[in-house]
C-alpha cells in the first residue's frame, strides 16, 4: 500500500498557473504518465506527465540536467512509445520520478534551482496541441465482472427471480479479453456485425447489432509481473500496480445473449474497447483509500482474499460520471449530457482481490497489462455503469433533455467518462476524459 | 485455397538422406517453420526450416548467394526471434520461399547448382542439437470449441440429458485465452491452484486442482491481418493463415466447473497454454483437404459462413495421437503409451470458418495471432481428445499398460501429441512433437 507524503499536501502549488486551483485534473499532487506526440507530427511517441493544462515531455526531460539517479533512469525508461520499460523497473523507481517531478515543477523550484525551472518550461508543451497513444504494449487484457450492483441488476434484467450468479460472491470473476482492438480515447469504431436472436425467432440472424452499449469501468496497469506458477500475496498485490485510467468496455447487448454460453463474450466485446490517456499512480491515490468492505450476512473472502490492512484501506474512492453526446446534440452546440455518477467505492471486490485472484492458479502477469475493473454500478439505478441498467433492457428509454431518448446507442453517439477524487484536507485529482464514438456498421455491400 | 502443384511431387527427393522415406516427419514436401537456436548458446534465436533430421538457419541463409528477390527477402524476414514479420508478407512471399527452399534440397541441385548445395549444407544444424521458442509473438490468443464429438460428450457427463449449447450449431464458439503462459514444446508447469466445490459441499474451497486434464488442439497462427472494423469474406479466410501447429490447452476441470458461468473458463485455462515448435504450412497441407460437410438434418451456416468452394475442400485430414508418459513409466525406461487416436476432418466448423466468424464483428487480427482449434474428438470414444471423456469424467479410469490407472493427470506425466497427414498417391508429412509435462503444485508454505 502506497502512504500519503508531502507530495499529496493540499497547500502545495507549482510556478506553472495552470496547475493550481480547483478546476484542472492535473495538480501538482497529481502527476499522471501518458505517451503522447505533437499531434498530426511524424516524430517518435514518448512518455510524458500531465501538470495543469501542459504536458511534461519525459523524452526530452531526460536530456536535460534536471535528473539523476534513479529518477534519470526512469525518465530515460518513457522516451519509447509505451511505457512497459518504465513499468518494469518496479515501484520505487515509479515514486522516485514521481517525487523528483513534484519538486520540480513546485512553485519553491522558482527560486532554489531557477535554471532546472527553465529547463523544465522547454519540456511543457500545451495538452492541446498533442495526441495519444494506447499508453503501453499491452500483452494481455483481463476484464472482471466484480460490481455487484451491475450483477444484480443485469441478472434480474434478464431473469426478474434472478439473483448474481452462484460464484460471485466467492470469485472474482473475469475472462480474458481482446488485446488487439484496445484504442485511446477519441477511437472511433464501427457498429459490429454478429449472430443474434430476435424476439420471437428460434434461429439466429447475421446483422449490425442492435443493442450497442457502453459499460464504465477502471483500466489497471501492471507495472511488475510474477513468473509463471508463482503466485502474488494479497499483501503485495498493490505493489504489482503502476497505476489506473478510465476503460469503456463497449458492449453489444444482442450478440452477447446469443453466444455467452458457456465460454463467455467474444463477438459482443472484442469490436472495441477504450482507454483514457492518462494513468493515475497508485501513489496520486494514497489519499483517497477507504475501507474494504463486505455485507456481513454475505460470504465472507477465502483466505488468499483476505487480510486485516486489506480491510482496512483495500478500497479507493474514486468518483466517476458517465455523459453522451449524440449526433444531433453536437450538429445543435449542445455541451454532453449526464448519464449517471457513481464510485468506484462500492464496488465488491478490490484492485488487490483482482490481481491476487489472477495469479492464484500460477497464471503470469507482465508489466503493461490490463485489467478492466468491470462495470462499475452504485447502489442507486442512477448510478448504473451501462445504458442497459439506465434503461432497463430497453424498457424504460433514457429521456435527453433535447427530446431525444435511448435505449442503446445510436450511431454518432459519442460516450464520455470522466473521473476524480476528492477528500476533505486533499486536493481534488482527476482522470482526464475518455470518450468514444459509435460509427455506422459496414455496409452489406462493403462486405 | 492453396493449390497442388510441384513441391507436393511424391517422387521428389533431397539431396540430405534423412528427408527421405516414410520414417520421418520432414521431407521436402513439408518445410514447416520453427524459431531455434543451438540449445544452451547464448546466440539469437531465429527462424529456421526442418528437412529430415536437420534445421536449415534461414537466418544464415539469408547471407548466402542462394536466394533472391522475395525469396530473399522472405528469408531476412525470418532472421528473428520471432516470425511476424515474416507472416506480414504475406501468402506470396510465403510460397516463393518454400518453393525457393524446396529447389534447394532437391536431389537435383547437387549436379544443377552444386556451389549452392554447399552452402545450404553449411546452414544445416541437427534437430537434436537445436532448442525452440513460440515461433510468434503472439498478440492475442483466441481459443475455439468447435468439435461436435466433443461438446455432446462433455455435455452429456455434465447431464446425462444434456445436449451441445443451443448456439453450438450456428456459431463457431470461441473465447479469449492467455498469451503470457503459452510456452513451447517441452513446457513443464506446475500444478494451478484455484477455488473449486468439492462433492458434496456448498461452499468452494481454494487448493491445487484435483482434476488436471489436456485437450488435444491444432494451433492456427495467423499471417496477415485485417483492419478494425473490416470483415475477412470466407472466400479469402485462408489467405491469412501461415499454418497449423500442435496445441495442447492444459484445464483444470474442477476450477472450471465451479468458475466458468457466466463469463466462461478463466484459472481453468490460464496457468499454461503449449505449442509445438513447427508450423506446417497451408501450402503444405494442400494435397490433405478434404469436402466439408455438415449433415443435412442440422442447421445449415448462415451465409457468412457458406461457400460452394468451402464445402469442395474446407477441411482437411490431419491424424492426430495422443500418448501418455508417467512418472513410474519414465523411471522404469517404458515408452509412452497411446491414449487415443483421432483426424481434424470430423471437425464441426473449419478453419476458414473460425477465422471468418472472428472478424466478422469488425475485430482485427493481426500476424502472430494464435487460434486454438477447440479440442479435437472424433465420433468414437476411443477418438476423444481429452482425459475428461476417455475416462467419463472420472468414473472409468483409463487403464494404463504398466498397471497405473488415470481418471485425470497425476504430477510428473508427460502428454505427448504427434499430428501427420497421408493420402494415396501423396508423400506423408509430419508436424513433430508436442509434449509438456505437470510439476507439483506450489506448496503452501511457499505462497
Amino acid at each position: 500500500m502506497r502512504t500519503i507524503d508531502h507530495t499529496h499536501d493540499a497547500a502545495a502549488t507549482s510556478w506553472l498557473a495552470s496547475a493550481n486551483g480547483a478546476a484542472t485534473d492535473f495538480p501538482i499532487q497529481n502527476l499522471p504518465f501518458a505517451v503522447f506526440r505533437r499531434a498530426g507530427a511524424l516524430e517518435p511517441l514518448r512518455g510524458g506527465v500531465a501538470i495543469g493544462d501542459e504536458v511534461m515531455d519525459l523524452a526530452a526531460l531526460s536530456r536535460t540536467q534536471c535528473l539523476d539517479g534513479l529518477a534519470l533512469q526512469a525518465a530515460q525508461s518513457c522516451a519509447a512509445p509505451a511505457l512497459n520499460d518504465f513499468f518494469a523497473l518496479g515501484p520505487v523507481a515509479w515514486r522516485t520520478l514521481r517525487r523528483a517531478l513534484f519538486e520540480l515543477l513546485h512553485k519553491d523550484a522558482v527560486a532554489t534551482r531557477p535554471s532546472q525551472v527553465d529547463a523544465v518550461r522547454g519540456c511543457l508543451m500545451p495538452q492541446s496541441e498533442v495526441e495519444y497513444a494506447v499508453p503501453a504494449r499491452i500483452g494481455d487484457y483481463t476484464d472482471f465482472y466484480t460490481s455487484i450492483h451491475h450483477a444484480r441488476t443485469i441478472s434480474c434484467l434478464l431473469d426478474p427471480k434472478g439473483d448474481v450468479p452462484r460464484n460471485f460472491q466467492w470469485v472474482p470473476t473475469a475472462y480474458h479479453g481482446r488485446v488487439s482492438s484496445i484504442g485511446v480515447a477519441g477511437q472511433r469504431f464501427r457498429r459490429p456485425h454478429g449472430q443474434a436472436l430476435r424476439d420471437g425467432s428460434t434461429t439466429p440472424e447475421y446483422g449490425p447489432s442492435q443493442r450497442l452499449d457502453y459499460e464504465l469501468e477502471l483500466g489497471i496497469y501492471v507495472g511488475t509481473g510474477n513468473a509463471l506458477g508463482e503466485p502474488i500475496a494479497l499483501s503485495r498485490a498493490e505493489d504489482h500496480v503502476f497505476g489506473i485510467s478510465l476503460l469503456n468496455d463497449w458492449s453489444a447487448r444482442d450478440i452477447q445473449a446469443w453466444e455467452m454460453a458457456p465460454l463467455g463474450p467474444f463477438h459482443a466485446k472484442n469490436f472495441a474497447t477504450t482507454v483514457s490517456p492518462w494513468i493515475v499512480t497508485m501513489d496520486a491515490l494514497a489519499p483517497y483509500r477507504t475501507p474494504w468492505t463486505r455485507p456481513a450476512a454475505d460470504p465472507q473472502p477465502l483466505p488468499y482474499l483476505e487480510s486485516e490492512s486489506h480491510r482496512a484501506q483495500g478500497a479507493i474512492d474514486i468518483r466517476l460520471e458517465v455523459s453522451i453526446e449524440t449526433h444531433r446534440m453536437r450538429e445543435a452546440g449542445l455541451p454532453a449530457e449526464t448519464m449517471s455518477r457513481t464510485s468506484f467505492s462500492h464496488h465488491y471486490w478490490s484492485i488487490a482481490q483482482m490481481l491476487t485472484h489472477h495469479a492464484a492458479g500460477g497464471c503470469n502477469l507482465q508489466p503493461g497489462d490490463l485489467l478492466g475493473s468491470g462495470t462499475i454500478s452504485g447502489p442507486e439505478l442512477s448510478e448504473a455503469g451501462a445504458l442497459m441498467e439506465l434503461a432497463l433492457a430497453g424498457s424504460k428509454p433514457v429521456q435527453l433533455g433535447n427530446g431525444e431518448r435511448r435505449s442503446f446507442l445510436e450511431d454518432g453517439d459519442a460516450i464520455i467518462f470522466q473521473g476524480w477524487c476528492e477528500r476533505e484536507g486533499f486536493n481534488r485529482i482527476g482522470f482526464g476524459f475518455n470518450h468514444g464514438r459509435v460509427l455506422p456498421a459496414v455496409s452489406p455491400s462493403a462486405e
